[in-house]
């Protein structure tokens, strides 16, 4: 199908779509209907640009066992088109989205869907919410597409101008810089969290002995044990570099600059030479206050002796575990230290865990594991994006997180090329010829 | 042997022991040398109580794989009869107990050694001390002797007279009481202390959604969640009703108590209907505030419903684990909340953990696996052992921890029975006939 203009795209009810033919390997771009409201909390989106993401080769792979021809993608920024009944009623206490959000309103959306009103999304673990369905699986048509429908809109979309007038309108940010906020940018930052806010971790940060930084019953009597500066140079591994890797690394140094009563030590580790060369031109690009001096890129077996060098055979603090296989993980359990923390994002697939019940006890390890709660960590990785537009302001540089922008034509070459690792981050333009 | 008087024994330089002989279910009470002072940091200790610990039968059933004769048990208290070159010396710097513990002093040791000088001893991870030995083990020989050897004494000791001197010296306790101090009080506080203290749970004692309970980078707004009342209904489990089971029970609602703005339930589960007995005698007993109406006690089975009935499906909070199998892990993971904390001390063995990638992703499940660090916890620990003297004050009643006191001589058919279920927790004194 040849590019039309979007009115006559709209009239045709017909929109382009790049969709996953399993099992596997099997990417086509191909005319759809375009979607249509279903339940009164659904909003339509049309897509200005779509991300392809690592967790979109999952599926691509066949490690996902989808089983129907879907729409892929979970990562897309837009406008809204259409808004189901429920924001023309009477909308009191539910959120505030279902009263603001009108046609013509620019929004991103989180990969998941949440409805803003369960435990879990007011609890903040939005991406376990009770509604929650992923973009770009057989269940919900994904955002490599014209127009998305988007489930429990008022819940799950953000509207840009709430973004922005968060940090009080501060700056005006590209969709290209927006489109991180779907998915990578808070996926990286989460990773990083779930490793400082572990105990066992910010115990380092509080000057203070385990377990007496977190609560502890009254009236314990405990003489404060005087660390060493040694003991307090905190070290991390980031373990995958690709752009949710890098996205984690920038978290952390930008996180661990606002620690002042810290040292800290970093190595980013990659197998692939041309994903480090890229996280070595970001740090050398990072303009303001963060110690990329204190930051090492390194292979694999590089990574485990500088470990070793640098904590005297303890291991790492914590280690973020940002690539989703049983490699990634083994190595971090080898360079954690015993009562380490392993944060993990990678979406793991079927595999039994490499680990024995033995492996974990002797060496008293903490795992977070799962995926990030998008809609509960945005306020951080809003902020971090604003700081960091060195970063994640750019696209084609030798030191951008996206690599380029296609038309939906390159979609089936450009998914092979990803999944050989022979590109960094991809957009598509949906409206490009 | 016959018994002999104490005298006698240190004359002729020979004790009883309790001997584990592999591969398994062979214990002997066997005639061996007094140990004697090997290092300049060893101290001799008289043992006047050992344990028997659940911990032990990993041993007694051949899952430790020991090649070697070794003498058993690693929980004891007792009196120091000799102390190495270190205590006599100039020891500014080193651990408190290299100046002032003196031949004659009351002690209970920690059921691992540790040096109180390396990083993870100031960090509060003790159990994982660069000179960790576990006691009863062929490399260690254990507490289930008349005397131990204690390697690193000044750090791995704790002096009965500082332990009450850290609550002003307001109670005397008996050793029956004291022995719990060794493994299994502090790691049932440790259990309960990793869920309380993990981020995904304290944020509902912070009445704050999650991640915002912790560390956030600066300058990041944040519209506070209103929690609902049933938001922040905390759901616990306690998978294991053994003694260090019990004792996890007993601190996690002893931390519980001094948390005044949360509610809470806890479902006590195990399949042994005598230690569900035993849990729920323990319960009716604690005479003050610990509101057991809040506690269930249950099979297997029904603890599925009771928390499936009790949060609408969401599950628990958090689960401690304090059994040490596959069984036990799978039954904490169908019953943890998306997001939920699994605090695993239980010593797991060889076999791997029961969990593909994919479950522990789809569910955010955080885990804390290993030992307890005894020395870190141990003023937590003593808090709980004086306040709750209700149910760690007694010998021998329905509601005791512990059941009875032995002489040697009924070691090798107490362990029999205790590996069949068919008793709660056992002390030995070396010295009655």
């Amino acid at each position: 199908m040849a590019t039309q203009d979007m009115s006559s795209e709209v009239r045709s009810g017909e929109q382009r779509a790049v969709r996953f033919h399993p099992p596997s390997f099997d990417i086509r771009v191909e005319t759809v209907p375009i979607p249509q409201l279903i339940e009164p909390d659904d909003a339509i989106v049309k897509v200005t640009l779509a991300g392809l993401c690592g967790s979109d080769l999952h599926v691509y792979r066949g490690h996902e066992e989808v089983d129907a021809v879907m729409t892929s993608g979970h990562e897309f920024v837009g406008e809204v088109t259409a808004l189901g009944e429920s924001f023309k009623s009477d909308v009191s206490g539910r959120p505030s989205l279902y009263s603001t959000l009108q046609v013509g309103d620019k929004v991103v959306s989180p990969f998941t869907v949440s409805c803003g009103e369960c435990h879990f999304c007011r609890m903040g673990f939005s991406a376990r919410c009770v509604h929650s369905a992923l973009f770009g699986t057989p269940d919900l048509p994904g955002g490599q597409a014209q127009y998305v429908r988007v489930p429990k809109a008022g819940g799950t979309l953000l509207k840009i101008e709430d973004i922005t007038s968060l940090f009080h309108g501060q700056t005006q940010l590209a969709d290209t810089s927006l489109i991180l906020l779907a998915d990578i940018l808070p996926t990286g930052a989460f990773a990083a969290l779930q490793a400082l806010q572990h105990p066992k971790v910010s115990a380092l940060i509080h000057n203070t002995s385990y377990p007496y930084n977190g609560f502890v019953p009254k009236h314990v009597p405990f003489d404060t044990v005087q660390l060493t500066a040694s003991d307090r140079t905190i070290t991390f591994a980031v373990i995958g570099l690709g752009p949710v890797g890098i996205c984690a690394l920038v978290s952390l140094l930008d996180m661990l600059e606002d620690i002042s009563t810290i040292t800290y030590r970093v190595v980013a580790i990659d197998p692939n030479v041309s994903r480090r060369e890229k996280c070595q031109s970001v740090l050398t690009s990072m303009e303001s206050d963060v110690k990329s001096a204190h930051v090492v890129v390194a292979d694999i077996d590089e990574s485990e002796n500088i470990v070793k060098d640098w904590t005297g055979g303890v291991g790492c603090d914590a280690v973020l575990e940002v690539v989703g296989n049983n490699s990634a993980l083994t190595l971090a359990y080898d360079i954690v230290r015993p009562f380490g923390v392993i944060s993990s994002v990678g979406v793991h697939q079927g595999p039994p865990l490499p680990f024995t019940g033995r492996d974990v006890y002797n060496k008293n390890v903490s795992f977070e594991f799962g995926r990030c709660p998008v809609r509960a960590i945005l306020p951080i990785a809003a902020a971090i994006l604003l700081k960091r537009q060195d970063v994640f302001g750019g696209v084609g540089g030798s030191a951008s997180l996206i690599d380029k922008i296609l038309g939906f034509d390159e979609a089936p070459e450009i998914y092979k090329v990803f999944n050989e690792g022979g590109c960094g981050k991809i957009l598509f333009d949906p409206w490009r010829s």
